[in-house]
Parts: structure tokens; C-alpha cells; sequence
């Protein structure tokens, strides 16, 4: 029983759902429908695959997050990233148009679908901890770019292909001379008016004295308004005739829900990319999902959002959709409408499902033109020129890994992209790491303080060296530490012990571990013994289950005055006589600096 | 002038070259030159190549080394497991035996010294950090039985293949009606005789009142008797026309220098392991070089390791021959016999040249039984069962890494086995570091000190909510980070302020810097403020380079205690007044458990 709540939020809400709540769903589903009508035509053709498949990957995959979801207002569905990902992978398996090419971004989405559900029934949602936001965001951008421009085809009306911004390009240069005009026409009209009503109708809409709720809706359906005149005008003057391509006939009618064929080559090919867009859609519709939840003081579960989001792919699958995830515009105006729970998902699926069944006749005019202007409206909101600005001001290391994914992804391919910024990104904060900060440290006298000799008058003995490593050890920063220690000990040749302060030390790893051993053995062949002190509670339980304090040349102090007084009595007695006037002029006792 | 001494090492010690030295070093040569010509030859016949090219990789390399390396005592040649992973890397490209196989083990060599030497010029010796210590000693240790698997079918006189584990033992399976029982009988003698020499004729030899310089000599010597004595008996007994493989004819004569010609799809191809090659064969010859100079209180240079390394695999490459790298064993006894300089080396390359030149007529009745029992004996040293059960017994997370190198170096091939282990370590350590230890936080009565809720006896308010959190903050927790807060806010409606305590706070990277950005939009956004106290000044200092703090809906406090004193002035008067016990004992003041 418990388990039956836990993976079905549904069971939650639905058992206070009431009059009142449906009203707001219902209104909210309308309002969403209208807006996903277009976009789910548009982001079909931006993945290379026929409009319909759009339409029914916004059916039951909807129905799927109103049960397992945890958001009360994300709206799944196809989204732009994950169409332009989805065209990659597929189109370097298939051809466009044909049915294997369908086929594959069925399986993809399933693949997707059960490596979501997989990483939620183990908790695996930390996975998308690992990529940072500014490679997101730069890959965001990069995929923007990438999606507009491979829409300049259809707005000029010539054949064109490429997967890379230099491929893109370079293939509509070479079809420029087949530019078919009446679809430039349609396709610049159509994105200044789409741009138009983006920037500035809300606003004239509220000074014309309209409410904010009509004047926002009017606003979004902008794109329907786009597509009805422009299908009208096709109709009306046989534009079809005049070279101008159509969406043509969309079968009506729903898909018989069926399992995908396994097929272990595909599956094999289709693993990598299917990870890939999991993570991605993850990442993009949780924050989403987090940034309204927040709004409302209301909490989402990562862990089930893998699984909601998991159950959508599955069902986009199988009723022959193509992968889904949780969209930003329309989650935000899903929201605004009012969408009280999940189930406005579900009214929305049924919106959608009408207008499969009986409004696809009217789509068969509806230029190719329209869609992309549509399409390149929406995604040049996603470049987003001042988070590199930001992120370059803020951290060059963050930059870095920032312009890598985005010229990665523009030159290269979307899926090598995400991949370079994720191990960019993990390589340069292990570089960072690798290299914790240490000070020597000596005594500040009269005191039983320790502090950095080069940033404070301290008593130092010329026998014992004293190092504090200010970060926990691990693999990546292990054999810093033995450098160091060596490069110390060599140049010093009157030093009899070292002693390691272990104060910010939280962990010590396996490899960390051998280094003190051979810390320890390589000092010893030097006649140099080795200590540690201040090491934290946890951190001396686990070294006390090993041998290597058998081992240990030295001793554990618990604090390092213990071991000064320990190991040098003499400095230690003159630290306290003196005091740090007098340390400071005759400069003696001063460490040296490093 | 500056930059000649540093890339040549050679100008340094060069200057203080002189006839005691001199002697030291050539004594070593002897020992090691002895060593090293069974070794050469077996470590070729390992990597699938003819005997003469291991020969070839043991006397310019060693020159090479001799001028741009810094360690003393370091031998550097053809290894065990670098042997294995060329044959691993050149036969998935050629046949055995073909001139294209033994090209591309030169090409390999080739890149790997390039790619040291870029290493060591970009001073990129940190990579190797990333090869944490229980995945190198698991991937030494599966090399180890994977190579000694390998030569079963040398000492059985069968032809077998395969790369891994289940390929070799099934290979060797089938053809185990083919076995020559002298070819056999020959390698288990061997075998033996080489076990009990390494095992025991020490301890006798030091019992016969033999000094131990003599009889350690004697030990090294020992491969040497029973190539010397197989040989005799092969050519006694012609035991060649009797099935028993042979090394055959050798070409003597040194070749001729010469560059490898530039083929752009097999340099692709050796890309990949090349690295792999370059960064194991470095890991291990930086640690026994290390190892050396620490027992005289010497050091080298990682970064200069890097270029002498690379010089030496390209003087291999461009003598015909293949990857080198400081071996363990050998320079052990380099060390112990007293090399002084890297001048020994030198001296030991004329060694292997007089060899090369006047011996190999003697090794064509060599069989290659005895030279698979050499490295089979050999290479079970490498196998560290012990390491297993440490790693096991201190670090399950290590343990994971570690035995997922074993697994799959074994069962799918070694440069797998290397990448699996590496990317392990790497997601476990960032898994680990995605969860960073966070505490609420109260203050401590009648103090101006804040402590963890659950652990101690504290006074919290009920609106203003502190988290003291006890790391860095960068992508892999920054949600986590957000995930906690909003969770802990969703649930204490009476919340007014919420404070992040960072006194352990080193960084903040551009991830978790928009996390803090979200944090505080979503919190104002259910209207709850959020206030930082307590930040250090590096970090202080970037945060204002930024526009977070103009946003900030609440305020950065010095000390979390003028935090309190602002937000909740009541609970600060009362953490005054009473008394700790009194405190404890009304129980009201105490913060709840989490």
C-alpha cells in the first residue's frame, strides 16, 4: 500500500480532488491545448518525422505524468532540445520519411522511457547533478542556434540537410538559387508576426483595457492564429501548386497503442543517445517543475519525476510518439491558467486527441513554412547570450567548459557536445582539486594557535615541519601531497619530522591512504619520522581498522601543541616565553617563506 | 640557458661525472644488462612481436632516458603489462606476424612519446591523479593473470588466441588435444625452476656464506641459466624437428634510425591507447622512480619524468622498436647494485647493443617455453590479492572501483578495463561529494556559538531557519543543495528567514551560484527571505564581482550570531538568559530532529 502511494502521486491528489479543482484544470487544458496544437506539428517536422507522431506524443504521454507525476502544473510533450537530439541520433541510423526512420525514434523514446523509470527506481536522479548549469545553458544556446538555422529551409522553400551549423549552412548556400519566393514570403511574414505578437500584443491587448488572463491567452495563440490564415491563403490560392510544401495528408484517427520490436542492434546503437536525452529532458524539466512547485511552496520529488517522466516516453512509445519531456513555455502558461493538479495533463490529452480526430483534415494546406517560423520564434528564446557573459565574468573555469559544449555542439553534433562539456566540466574541478591548498604553519607565540608562516609572524623549529592541508584527501590530490612533503623534505635537510595537521581532512581515501603509507616508509628511508595530529573522529575510526598506524614512523597527536611540545620542546618553551613583539623584530624565529 | 637545464637533466649531474661514480654505474649495468636480455625477448614474444624488437626497445630508449630523465636508478625497457596492452592495441588493427603489426607497435611507441612529452612540456602530469590507487593495482593485477593465461599456450605447445580471459581459456580448450609434451615439459620445468629460484636459492646462497650482493646477482641470473640451459638441450636434441617451438633466426645487426611514416586512420586508431599507454606506463614508472629517490633523500621531476619517458618511447619508436617504461623489478636492482647516475642506463644500452650484435645467433634453438615461464613467474608477482582485501576491508566505495577494473579488464579487454575503473572512481567521488554534509544549526545558550540541532542542545526560533552547510558548493550539489532547502521550507510553514551558514564554504563555481540565485527567487517567491552569514572573503569577493547580493531579498552577516541577533531578537535574549542545563531540561528551545 505504501509502495502504491509512493510511486503514484495520483492516489494523493486525486482522492481530494473536487468541483472546483476540475473547473481550474479544465480551463487550464484549453489553454494549453491551443498552444500545443502548433508546437507539437512543428517540433515533428524539426525531428525529421511526420506531424502526426507530434500530436500523439501529446496524448498518452500526458495521461501518463497525470498518475505517476509529482508537478501539479509541468505539461510534457514534445520540446524543441529534444526533437533536435531526437533528429540527430535517428538520422545517422535511417533515412527521413522512411518507416525505419519512425521506427527508431519509437525505440528511442522507449529506451529513453525505461532508463528514466530505471533511474528512478534506483535513485540514480543524482546522475543529472553532473552537468553544471553553464554547460546546460550553453548547450541550450547552441542547440537554439542549431534548431533555427535548420529551419531557414523550409522558411526559403529549398531542399537542405546537415546536422552541423557548418553542414547546415554550407547545404543552403549550395540551394539558394532554388529558393521558391511565395514560401519566403509566408515564412518572413509569418515570423515577424509571430515575433510581433511575442514582444508587444500582450502589451497593446492591456491597454486596449483587456484582462490579463485574455490578453496572455490571446498572446499564446498567436502561433494558432498564424496557422489558420496561412492555411486559408494556401487553400484559397492553390499554393501547393506553386512549389510551396505543404504538411499534406495527416492521417486522422488514433495510433493502436503497441510495443516496440527489439531489435538488438538498434536498441545497442540507440542506448547512447536515448541516455543522453533522458538526462537532458531530466535536467530541463525538473527545474521547471521546482520553479513553479516553488511558487506555490508546494515540493516535487526528483526520484518520482524520473519515473513520471519515465512512464510518459514509455506511453509516447507505444502509442507511436517520439521522446517527451516536461516543456518551460507551456508548463509556465499551464500554471498561469491555473492548473490545480496533474489532471490538467489529462484534460489536455483529450484536447488533443479531438483535434487528431477531427481538425487534421483542415491541417493537409497548412504550409511547412508556417511551422518553422513558428519554431524559430520560439527557440531564439532560448539563446541566452547573457549567461555567457555572466559565467565568463564570474569563472573562467565555468567558461571554459561553457564555450567548449557550445562550439562542440554547434560544429560537431549535439550529442558529442553535452558529452565534451560533462567531462570538461568534471576534469577541470578535479584539476581544482588536485591541488588543495597547504601551508606550512608555526606557532604564534604565546599561543597554542598554528598559523601559515607566510602570512604570520610564527615560531617554527628547524627539525620538525609542520604541514596543514586544508581539504579532504582523495585519488585526484593524493600524490600532490606526497610531491610536496618529498620536495619539503629534500630541500631541508635538517628536518628529523614531519607532521601533518589534518584539521579540514573529512575523508581519506584508499588511494590518500597508501599515500600516507608511502609517505611514511619513504620518510623513514630517509630518517625523517611522520605524525599527524588534529585528525577528526570518523577519519581516525577508519585508520584504526587498518595497519597503518602499526606502521606509523610517528605518533597521532590530538592537538598540534601536543606535538610541538612533543617533538620540539625547546621552540615550544620559546613561543611562550617570548612574545610577539619582540618574535616579530628579531625575526629568528620567523619561518622562511615558501 | 635556463631552459636547457631544465628539459636536460644530463647538464646537471654530466658536470659532476667521475671515475667512482662511473664504476658504481657500470657494475649496475652489468647486473641489469643480464637481467634484461630474457626479459627483452620475452616481453616481445608477449606483445605478439618478433624477439629482436624487444631488444631494439632496450637500447636507445635507455639513452634516451640516460640524458632527459631525473631519477637515478630508474630502468627503463619493455614491461609486463605495457607489453600486454600493445598486443591488446596492435591486434585488433593486424594479423601476428605481418609487417603492418609490427608497424603499428612502432606507430604506438611513437605517439606515446609524443603525447609524454606534450604531457610534460603542458606540464599535464596531473592526469595521472586520476588513476586512483585501487584501480591501478586491480588493473595490474587482472594484467597479471591475463598475461600469465596468455603464455599457457607457449609452455602447452598449442596454438591459441584471444585478448581476454574467457577467450584465452577457451581457445586453450580446444585445442588441448594438440599439446606437445615436451614443449610442455620443458615450461613446467622451467616454471618450477624458476619459482624455487626466486623463492629460495637466495636464502641458500646467503647460507652458503655467499655476501649478498653475489647472491642477489646470482637470483637475477636466474632466467638467464635456464635460457642458457633450454637452449643447449633445444639444440642437443634438435628438439625443434620435434615440435617444440623455437625462438628461431634473429637478425643481429642494430637497425637502422629511421621515423615512422605518417598513415592519418592507423594514428586515429592508436589515438586511444596510445593515451592509455602513455598515462599506466607513466603512473608506474613515476611511483618505483619515487620509491628510489626517497631511500637518498633525492627527488625527481613528474613533469620531467613525462619528457624523459616520452624521449625514450620515441627513440623506440624510431629504433623499430615499441612502448617502454621504468620497469619495477630491474630498477630495483639497478638501485641495489649501486647506479649512481642515469649514466648507468647508457651503459646498459651498450650492454643490450653487444648482445643484439654477437649473442642472438646463439638464441635461435631458444624454445619459447622458457621464455613464457619467465614471464609467467614474473608476472604472478603482480597479482596483489592483499590489495583486494585491504581496499575491501577500508573503502567499499574504493572496493566498487576497484573490482569493476578487475571484472572488466579480464572478461572485456584491458584499455576497457582502465577507462571503467577510471570513470568509477571519478562518478564515486563526485557521488559522494553531491550529498555534502549539512546541519540546521542553533545556538548554543549563554555563547555566541551555533551547533547542529541534533547533536547538541541548542535554542532555534520558529521562523528564522539556519543551515550550516559543510562544503565547497559546486554543480554535483548545488541541487542537492536546493532540494534540501525547499524541502525543509515546504515543510515549517512558519518560517520567515532562512540563513545558509558557510564558514566551510572554499568555493562557490557558477552551478551553485545560480542554484543560490533560484534559491532566493523561489524562496521570495513564497515569501521567505534568505540571508547568508558568515562567508569567507575570496568567495565574498566573487559574489560581488556578481549581481546576487543586489537580489538578494535578505542580508550577508559577519557572524551568524549578529545574524540572529537581527532576524530573531527574541531567541537571541533568550539563548542569553538561560542557563544551558536549564535549557536542556524545558526542552522547549531545543530545535527539532531531522
Amino acid at each position: 500500500m505504501n509502495l502504491f502511494k509512493r510511486y503514484l502521486p495520483v492516489l494523493d491528489w486525486g482522492k481530494r480532488y473536487d468541483r472546483k479543482t476540475a473547473t481550474s484544470d479544465l480551463v487550464a487544458a484549453v489553454v494549453v491545448t491551443i498552444m500545443l496544437i502548433p508546437q507539437s506539428l512543428a517540433y515533428a517536422l524539426l525531428a525529421g518525422l511526420p506531424p502526426e507522431v507530434g500530436l500523439y506524443a501529446s496524448i498518452l504521454p500526458l495521461v501518463a505524468y497525470a498518475v505517476f507525476g509529482t508537478s501539479r502544473a509541468l505539461a510534457v510533450g514534445p520540446v524543441a532540445v529534444v526533437s533536435l537530439m531526437t533528429a540527430s541520433a535517428v538520422g545517422e541510423l535511417a533515412q527521413q520519411g522512411t518507416p525505419e526512420y519512425l521506427g527508431a525514434a519509437i525505440v528511442l523514446a522507449f529506451l529513453s522511457g525505461l532508463m528514466l523509470i530505471a533511474m528512478g527506481l534506483f535513485r540514480l536522479g543524482f546522475l543529472a547533478n553532473l552537468l553544471s548549469h553553464p554547460v546546460i545553458s550553453g548547450f541550450i544556446t547552441a542547440s537554439g542556434l542549431l534548431i533555427a538555422s535548420s529551419q531557414l529551409k523550409h522558411v526559403l522553400g529549398v531542399p537542405a540537410s546537415g546536422h552541423t551549423l557548418y553542414e547546415i549552412l554550407l547545404s543552403l548556400t549550395d540551394h539558394l538559387d532554388q529558393v521558391n519566393w511565395i514560401t519566403l514570403g509566408i515564412g518572413t511574414l509569418t515570423t515577424a508576426f509571430l515575433f510581433w505578437v511575442r514582444k508587444d500584443l500582450k502589451k497593446r491587448l492591456l491597454g486596449f483595457g483587456l484582462q490579463p488572463f485574455f490578453a496572455d491567452v490571446l498572446t499564446k495563440a498567436g502561433p494558432v492564429a498564424a496557422v489558420a490564415t496561412t492555411t486559408l491563403l494556401s487553400a484559397a490560392f492553390a499554393l501547393g501548386e506553386r512549389g510551396v510544401r505543404l504538411v499534406g495528408d495527416i492521417p486522422s484517427g488514433l495510433p493502436m497503442p503497441q510495443l516496440p520490436g527489439f531489435d538488438s542492434q538498434l536498441w545497442m546503437a540507440l542506448a547512447g543517445p536515448a541516455l543522453l536525452i533522458s538526462v537532458i529532458g531530466f535536467v530541463e524539466s525538473v527545474s521547471v517543475a521546482q520553479t513553479l512547485a516553488a511558487k506555490k511552496r508546494q515540493r516535487i520529488d526528483p526520484d518520482q519525476e524520473l519515473i513520471g517522466l519515465g512512464a510518459s516516453n514509455v506511453a509516447s512509445a507505444i502509442s507511436g510518439g517520439y521522446p517527451v519531456t516536461g516543456g518551460f513555455a507551456r508548463s509556465v502558461v499551464n500554471f498561469d491558467a491555473g492548473a490545480a493538479t496533474p489532471a490538467a495533463g489529462a484534460f489536455t490529452a483529450v484536447g488533443i486527441a479531438f483535434a487528431t480526430l477531427f481538425l487534421t483534415p483542415l491541417l493537409t494546406f497548412l504550409p511547412q513554412a508556417t511551422l518553422a517560423a513558428t519554431i524559430i520564434v520560439a527557440v531564439l528564446s532560448l539563446v541566452d547570450v547573457g549567461a555567457i557573459k555572466r559565467t565568463y565574468a564570474y569563472s573562467k573555469s565555468d567558461f571554459t567548459a561553457m564555450a567548449a559544449t557550445i562550439l562542440v555542439t554547434l560544429f560537431l553534433g549535439v550529442e558529442i557536445g553535452v558529452v565534451t562539456g560533462v567531462s570538461l566540466s568534471i576534469a577541470l574541478y578535479l584539476y581544482r582539486n588536485s591541488r588543495p591548498h597547504m601551508a606550512i604553519v608555526g606557532v604564534v607565540p604565546g599561543t597554542e594557535h598554528f598559523r601559515n608562516v607566510e602570512r604570520h609572524k610564527v615560531v617554527t623549529g628547524d627539525c620538525v615541519l609542520t604541514l596543514r592541508v586544508d581539504e579532504s584527501l582523495f585519488f585526484a590530490n593524493s600524490r600532490f601531497l606526497e610531491d610536496k612533503i618529498y620536495a619539503l623534505v629534500a630541500e631541508r635537510p635538517e628536518i628529523e619530522h614531519v607532521v601533518l595537521m589534518c584539521p579540514a581532512v573529512n575523508e581519506i581515501d584508499a588511494s590518500a591512504l597508501e599515500s600516507l603509507e608511502e609517505i611514511n616508509h619513504r620518510l623513514s628511508d630517509s630518517g625523517v619520522s611522520f605524525h599527524l595530529s588534529e585528525v577528526k573522529g570518523p577519519v581516525m575510526d577508519r585508520l584504526k581498522k587498518t595497519d597503518f598506524l602499526d606502521h606509523l614512523t610517528g605518533q597521532v597527536f590530538l592537538s598540534q601543541y601536543e606535538a610541538l611540545c612533543t617533538l620540539d620542546p625547546l621552540t615550544a618553551h620559546i613561543s611562550e616565553s617570548r612574545t610577539p613583539k619582540k618574535v616579530a623584530k628579531s625575526n629568528v624565529w620567523v619561518g622562511p617563506e615558501i
